[in-house]
């Protein structure tokens, strides 16, 4: 199960692409007990994330164009099962919020493309799942992910959010007695 | 000289491809009174207009897949030299400035992968445009977009906006010595 998430921006849009191995059956594999104690899978993996900068001299148009084609050729590569994005809640403005909404659907395109099924998260939700706690710090957020995945760096804001949000769509697939909250396919 | 204009939204965006050809050099062509009045190009003519539908049922990462690809083969075919859309001033909600957000985004990105240059256009100023008053009313925007076209039916509401945006962004191209207010390069 590959799940390719994606916390859109404009100018930063982060991505990351999960993978995740069934516990083996034998039940050798111990979760440690963070693991445990959220519910997420025990073998997580991240083949590759980052983030899809954008200066600020580029027109909107072209930025839009750069995160659908950058996604386009991960999904090439890659190959994910599925996509995960965040649900929006807040925005400064309606004119944030429209050209946030622009950078969603370049991004959700680039998945809708190629027939991938895409899931949204509330942001609670995303935390709640990776740190336990809905009202978490994006610092903590990071670190957390950091461990979960026994990565060698603090992940970027725009990546470890991206991180975080595969994380909860694997919970949900792993963890299928476990009430997961507020998914809606988009 | 050839524009796409878009009026985007993720269930009806309705788009309009119109040429304006230049005045006769002589001045035999006359403009009529209203077409005078306006500064609007004296030999603007709708190639094609109409509305991208999606039903109700589609999931929305399928309706920018619609929307992208309907615009996508339409740039084909007719070859537009450029892209026109309206600005965004009013939404009901955060939730609505997402979706219609990228309804934007997919549009856009449709003309910005042709390498098509867009512009921006405020709602006020497409009105003034073309009824001559920012604070028209749709029915009648539809009306003037109806008799400066010459077409034979009265367009939909949707279909209606883009033929409008067209005509603007016509007007500032034929009428250079007019002000064209608020036109930011996207």
């Amino acid at each position: 199960m590959r799940v390719l998430a994606i916390d859109p921006s404009l100018r930063g849009t982060g991505y990351a692409v999960l993978e995740a191995a069934a516990p083996a059956a034998n039940g050798q594999a111990r979760p440690t007990s963070a693991v445990a104690l959220l519910g997420l899978p025990l073998k997580a993996r991240a083949c590759e994330y980052g983030t899809i900068k954008n200066k600020a001299d580029l027109l909107p148009s072209s930025c839009l164009v750069a995160i659908h084609d950058r996604l386009a050729e991960i999904i090439h590569r890659l190959e994910p099962d599925c996509c995960a994005v965040e649900g929006v809640i807040f925005v400064q403005s309606y004119k944030t919020a429209i050209t946030l909404g622009a950078a969603r659907g370049a991004a959700i395109l680039a998945a809708a493309e190629r027939g991938l099924p895409i899931y949204e998260y509330a942001p609670r939700e995303v935390k709640q799942a990776v740190v336990g706690r809905g009202g978490a710090e994006k610092t903590q957020v990071a670190f957390m992910v950091r461990a979960l995945l026994g990565l060698t760096e603090t992940p970027q804001a725009d990546a470890a959010d991206a991180l975080a949000i595969g994380l909860t769509h694997l919970r949900g697939q792993n963890s299928p007695l476990r009430k997961v909250q507020a998914l809606a396919r988009i």
